[in-house]
């Protein structure tokens, strides 16, 4: 099986193109779309999302991620293989959620042009290299045919939360379709059972002090609410509302756990 | 094969991550996309949308909604039995439409936890508990096995045309993505050779008097037609435009029909 | 395999009930979204992202493209043969790039009701006369079959670059998601080894000077950017941001192209 996470968005001849040359070169391949709903060029929002899913697929899944703002430059194509899956892209750290859960991933720089299209256009290697990669690949060729193993890729710097005296400052790491807010706190820094009534996320003017676990417990639907979310991260949101736009909320908006 | 309806949009991991579930379940499954674009929360848009397709699959299809908004609270997932399909969801009204479309349907409360994922997300139900159930339905567990069958379940209350002298007080019950607006109006109501020229829908400050088969039909492009739609009810729209947005129609706006 | 390419949009029944028409016929139809979001009514965008990757796929695919204004009228429905693909869709120019491309496409009026869905609605020919024409000829139904072989079709004028004196002539012919403009200008027109210091396109009261081959050579990310695109046109970019959009451009914009 192949996935396809892009920025591409659903409009363009972009992903069935990509899709057709899996097809051409492989016939019996079964491609699943993670989403072609990325922001334009935002590598961190695929990476998040990403990292968020691949682990529900069947072992020996494709996942290939094209985002690639710095397509036709010298970044080089990757091809990863970890015990489980493994991982076509750009090496622009697109992947850098996936190295962190993924110890022994072996790293592979795809410098080998006969596993290419035989025209290679400057501006769509999700067409022209990814896409025929991930069908190589899924037909047997190992990751060693396609290049060079590599130990040095480029990793985001992933905000991590940290403590300072009472608090934890921590922030937002992604916006969900609903408008929730996905901080970068997990059950390490707040675990369900220490939540007390003194237990309180500051998120610039506004105090967080409705814990739960599910939206409906939200006694006030006006105030926002926390709860352990399913990708492993505190979660703000607002009841069947949209809390980020209502409160203005970004990725990257710091805010300060009060456990005490 | 298993379709798949939410309000979760396509950019984030809420979808791939139920197919990654129901594929690991079971690989061979073919998965397919009702829609994803649900409104946030509105339960009534996924009911019509539901009711508008499910009878174009082939017999045996199993049908997953999840559009959720009590996910974690005391409502019961779903497994549904009718003649020709299976249904599983959310115990939310969801399901009205195909309720009175289903006489027959034997439904069950899915409390066995043996077939759920083995650790429960409160946010998450999709993933962690109508993934894998339609998983289980596929790779032919019946459905008694999920728990036991009831009678009660929620229903909305779907609003019907009413007869009042000489009009019939009808409403929009959907707006479509080209900006058609469905009444609850059918051919029961209004046959096509009842029209004459003295028939017209009042909405509002305006009145529809142009009727027809088709679009292309509407001599005055700037006037609101109307035709009996795909969906089998009586639908308004503009040519070449979006009728909701210009006249500002949406659902429940209440209309009247005038047949003589 | 079977394609599908409309203006219907994901949030509808449309797509699925498509979907489930073909897979009631032909359960073992594999069927893939070219794109469901073409801006309703509009022929050209449809015409021009099918031509742009229809060829991507394996020998033997059914195209079926559904963008159709004049549903219900008296256009025909349309089964089309080149060497290696089909096409199915109504009579109305969406297949003019197609046509430009293959010129031994063989064509036929599908007046064979037998065909067709039992049920016609004159708004919905997706679901009831394209989707069930490309379950039969997936299922292995001749194009002769489906009704009479014609050669007069309706064919969009293509608008094709003009040189005028020191000039040429040419315009926008499509916006893609990322808002990058692509014009009517070919290696044709412009090969990539006759770029000089003097060669510019004149977009309204902007130039633009810089011409590359991909985006990070953009070495003012303030100034609009040409290179020869994916699709084969030569396009106009703006870095990591929507030149459409920034510089007000749109389909049927006129450039001038000066080489020298």
């Amino acid at each position: 099986m192949i996935t396809l996470l892009t920025d591409f968005g659903t409009a363009d001849y972009f992903v069935p193109a990509m899709k057709g040359v899996i097809l051409s070169l492989h016939p019996p391949a079964q491609i699943l779309d993670l989403t072609h709903d990325i922001p334009a060029q935002d590598i961190r929002f695929a990476a998040f999302t990403l990292s968020a899913c691949y682990r529900n697929f069947p072992a020996g899944t494709i996942h290939v991620a094209v985002v690639d703002p710095g397509v036709g430059s010298a970044r080089h194509p990757l091809v990863i293989a970890t015990e489980k899956y493994f991982f076509v892209g750009p090496d622009n750290g697109l992947f850098s959620d996936v190295f962190a859960h993924e110890k022994n991933a072996r790293i592979f720089q795809a410098t080998n042009t006969e596993f290419f299209r035989a025209d290679i256009s400057s501006t769509f290697h999700g067409r022209d290299i990814f896409a025929p990669l991930a069908a190589w690949l899924e037909k047997g060729v190992t990751p060693e045919n396609f290049g060079t193993e590599i130990s040095d890729v480029v990793r985001l710097n992933t905000p991590q939360p940290v403590c300072e005296n009472e608090k934890i400052i921590a922030e937002i790491i992604h916006r969900d379709h609903f408008g929730n807010c996905v901080t970068n706190l997990t059950a390490n820094e707040l675990a369900p059972h220490e939540i007390s009534t003194k237990t309180k996320i500051v998120i610039g003017e506004n105090v967080v002090q409705q814990f739960g676990t599910h939206f409906a417990q939200a006694t006030n639907p006006r105030e926002l609410f926390a709860y352990l979310g399913s990708a492993g991260f505190w979660e703000i949101a607002l009841w069947q509302n949209n809390a980020a736009r209502k409160f203005v909320i970004t990725r990257g908006t710091k805010i300060e756990l009060l456990k005490f």
